[in-house]
């Protein structure tokens, strides 16, 4: 094997346009999940005291597009993880469509130098804003995840994790 | 707020130097995941007729340095989830840290314009080089949130998430 060592590693791993992507399959592999899920389990069950995998959901509804509205220039907002429900799944899927829309809007207007730049996301969580999307990535398949584990349980079978 | 749209979005989301610091943060994340574990249940636990931790482990460490291996030119190796595990908790933690440096080793000599070439990792997973490695951490935090269930129900707290 070569033992080329390539002294600059500041180039790119990968572009805006493919990140978008690669959140958007992410995505759509949670909306799988959420609709794998029966109505009444979505919002009630869960395992070892742990949140019902709808709750995970709203938390994710709360961190995506409200934390892009932040990053391209709209007011800093709470985080609001209790937005209403309905005790539906549909309105809750709704939702989360409304909110691919979004994401695919403002991706769009992030000028690419911006994702080096720091934020304080929320008001309270402060990071590189390629961190900070990350980190929205990968909250979503740590809670997804768990709710993979969570259908599990209920004899359930989840989507394929390589689906997307 | 602006309605700027940014045309070109062909430009760097995240560097390569970026990128792997920001896999070594949940390399460490798992870590410590293994260590809250107590040693039986790591090899012998699971919910819902999963595999139990230690296995999940295997996998992962049968994916980053092996993959990486072949991303920088070496031969491609066979997927082996099955290797020497010793019923030992040090020796898989010692594993791990072996691979730490080897992924340490291997990523700097990536030439950052082959993250867009067309691999078949393990001889059998087509994609372009950034969605692989993406995936081999996406594959982690997948199933370390299961391992996160996993202490849970047996009343211990995990690490944070966002300590890394």
């Amino acid at each position: 094997m070569e033992q080329t060592i390539v002294k600059n590693q500041t180039g790119t791993f990968i572009s805006a346009a493919n990140l978008l992507e690669h959140w958007q399959g992410h995505r759509r592999l949670t909306r799988r999940v959420i609709e794998a899920f029966p109505e009444k389990e979505f919002f009630e069950y869960s395992v070892a005291g742990m949140r019902p995998f709808a709750n995970m959901v709203q938390e994710l509804l709360a961190i995506a597009a409200p934390g892009l509205r932040q990053i391209t220039g709209g007011e800093t907002e709470q985080l609001n993880e209790h937005q209403e429900h309905q005790n539906s799944k549909a309105y809750l899927l709704a939702l989360w469509d409304k909110a691919t829309a979004e994401i695919n809007q403002l991706w769009v207007q992030i000028p690419e130098e911006k994702f080096e730049e720091t934020i304080l996301a929320f008001g309270q969580y402060e990071g590189t804003i390629w961190s900070t999307i990350l980190y929205f990535i990968d909250n979503e398949i740590h809670h997804r995840a768990q709710g993979f584990v969570y259908l599990r349980t209920l004899g359930i079978e989840p989507p394929y994790f390589w689906q997307r």
